[in-house]
């Protein structure tokens, strides 16, 4: 029998958020459910929308079914996407600065980012932020470029540390030479947001090394902070050294209708000069068929003026959420950074194994959250929450967390973005009887 | 700057049906279109359907993007798709034969063919039907499996012919050991369809040489032989050495809707022993986000009695224009294969060259076919007819094809897949002037 790819083994563990929900099923089945509702558990982990589709986008998604059911409707295969949303993208949100032909409609952020590794194959540096979303490293081993784990994270990838005391922006000198930097802001998990004057810098960086930045926008929309940019290409040079990849999820409540989209600029080239935009193309006409026209109808309906005030206002939505959980862990003496531009909230828990925090939230307070360190090696001690929940769920996981408030006197609210080192602080939970630990066992992949 | 994938430079030209579009813009720019209905130009080329998607299972599509806009309804990532969906579809097409966790949904075949390419890497041999559909090589140079044209094909890349001679089934002798094998049924281009006896004669031959099968069963529901398999697992030993691709796209009219799955069956194992079915949840979990909960919703519908019924009728209305297209072919003496089990019909136009008959198809009958040397070495003088067009259009196109009759006395129409020698004919069109050559120039990519 033919062998397998040996970069597969190289991948370790299950990927996070399946994992995650794997321990919740594993706690509902070993805790019941007994459905009252203070017992019943509440997700503030992984990043799904809970909201419904608002009224107009949805009507576009509704009239797009419909459409597909008459003659003169009727479409099929749509390639790199319909050309009237390439070119609506590209003027809603680049300003008219991209032509249709840089625009690719994608059927999401994170299929096109397993893809985009195509363009530059095994023997590409890659470097990340640390912690960072986790599909860029684990794509990145997928393809080879990246190794084996070494107990610090994989072989042949820069980790670029994103701590308290940098503000969570890296320190830029790390960035290998004529290397992939992916980078994602505001930050999935940090929730923290770069300023112009940062992404100004890692332009810079990124021409004076040849790194090509592959830039993950798909929170911009977060952004209330009209100082902060949304793009990468808000910044001059960017179309010289950067790739944006965006999405419609967090935004337009697409995660399960997916649709997203990346530009490539033409001026982008590769050291021999070959230009990226057209191999991009290439690439996505044999290895992808097209995002859902269903999808991108509604794509249509979400960048009409009516659309757009609809994505505005369930971002507020979400920010509102994200307030709420910030002030809880606030109240409790717990440093967080994000929820204010971006819908991630990043606390710190200093000392403690992120999974163990992880164990002790879910078996208090029955709320899932996201332990960092499944973001990397820099999200260690960390928990990141998610505004992504209904608000009732919100709202009563802000109450069960705050009834924790004991374990935690002594030890003062702050923002870690906000700069000077970490205060200390009692480790959480630490008045109870250590939990019963999964085996590796019971996690086979 | 960093370098580009050195198997990008290995890919020669555009993609195949991009590259049908930009001729078929370049003749309509050259010609004009007067608006006379006999003048526009026809497509019987991409396999793209043409036919809205039929009620009840359109009404799944409107239905579940009108869940999407209610709080109860609204669902955010499937990831692997909708448990229901993945037990449906073992139940339905494989009678129960697999558990829900060996059926993966995807956003279609194609897509799946280029992240199975993941689980083996660079070095495994892989062996095609020659010809084949492109992606399955297409993928495999992208992925560094295959390497630089020779001239005669992708190095690395074991072509196994299938003639006329051999009855469009390959001699299995040329498969490589512990490699992969792309195998369609009923084929896309030419038709053709494997017998049961044919099919367990690969199954041997797989076990045999440990070759992983990659089954293509896209068109099964095409075949109205009751005798001929529709799919790989209908086959003993076939969970031992396959993996099978299907899709949504032809026969629920889901083209653009996009929805399909994989099988990959828990006995499935590398050469070291790992379960390859583990490794594909752990792909598809990180590169892949599941396919659009709407057309999931509209493929549950499909799987109802009333959808398959539907499916049904979609399929035998697109054999229907097969049959009229294959008549039209053989009452000019033209040698074609497929079109009764199959939506696709193989024309073989000896000693011609394919573009060349291509640019005569559209120059005379302003029809668009496909060229067969887009689908490999074993293409050449073939030109592929899909009958996923209008009927009115089909007609229209069987009309101007039949007009052409003069071109063809003494060439017999017979089946090439009835097998002995090809008969001779005259070429094609041998009266008409030489046309313009496309000059590679205008074909950068």
């Amino acid at each position: 029998m033919l062998p397998r790819n040996p970069c597969l083994a190289n991948i370790k563990a299950g990927y996070l958020f399946p994992e995650i929900a794997r321990r919740r099923r594993a706690f509902t089945a070993a805790h019941g459910d007994d459905g009252k509702p203070e017992n019943r558990v509440i997700s503030l982990g992984v990043g799904n929308t809970t909201e419904p589709v608002l009224p107009h986008i949805n009507q576009g998604l509704i009239n797009g079914a419909r459409r597909l059911g008459t003659p003169e409707g009727y479409q099929g295969y749509s390639d790199e996407g319909f050309m009237e949303l390439r070119e609506r993208i590209a003027g809603v949100f680049y300003g008219g600065q991209f032509g249709a032909d840089e625009i690719f409609i994608s059927d999401g952020a994170k299929c096109d980012i397993g893809r985009l590794q195509l363009l530059f194959g095994a023997k590409t540096p890659v470097a990340v932020q640390d912690p960072s979303y986790p599909v860029y490293v684990d794509g990145s081993v997928l393809i080879g470029a990246a190794g084996a784990w070494t107990g610090k994270g994989y072989g042949g990838i820069s980790y670029l540390p994103c701590t308290p005391e940098n503000g969570y922006f890296p320190d830029l000198a790390g960035l290998p030479r004529d290397g992939l930097c992916y980078f994602c802001s505001p930050n999935n998990p940090t929730g923290a947001t770069a300023t112009r004057e940062q992404l100004q810098a890692l332009v810079r960086a990124a021409l004076d090394t040849g790194t090509l930045i592959i830039y993950d926008a798909a929170y911009g929309e977060y952004i209330r902070d009209n100082a902060l940019p949304k793009s990468i290409f808000a910044i001059d040079g960017a179309r010289r050294c950067a790739i944006e990849v965006n999405s419609f999820s967090k935004t337009a409540g697409f995660t399960g209708v997916r649709l997203g989209w990346t530009v490539a600029p033409k001026e982008l080239a590769y050291a021999g000069g070959e230009p990226i935009n057209a191999d991009w193309n290439r690439i996505s006409g044999t290895v992808f068929n097209g995002a859902s026209n269903i999808a991108q109808w509604g794509g249509l309906a979400a960048l009409e003026p009516e659309g757009l005030q609809e994505i505005r206002s369930l971002c507020d939505f979400y920010l509102g959420n994200a307030a709420l959980i910030r002030s809880a862990l606030q109240g409790l003496g717990v440093s967080c950074v994000g929820g204010d531009n971006s819908p991630y909230i990043w606390a710190h828990f200093p000392g403690r194994d992120s999974w163990d925090v992880f164990e002790d939230i879910l078996e208090k307070c029955r709320v899932v959250s996201t332990p960092g360190s499944g973001f990397g090696p820099g999200g260690e001690s960390f928990i990141r929450f998610s505004a992504f929940g209904r608000r009732p769920d919100v709202e009563e996981a802000c109450r069960r967390l705050s009834r924790l408030g004991g374990a935690w006197s002594g030890h003062n609210a702050r923002n870690d973005a906000g700069g000077g080192p970490e205060t200390g602080g009692l480790p959480l939970f630490s008045q109870y009887s250590p939990r019963k630990k999964y085996s590796p066992a019971e996690n086979p992949i």
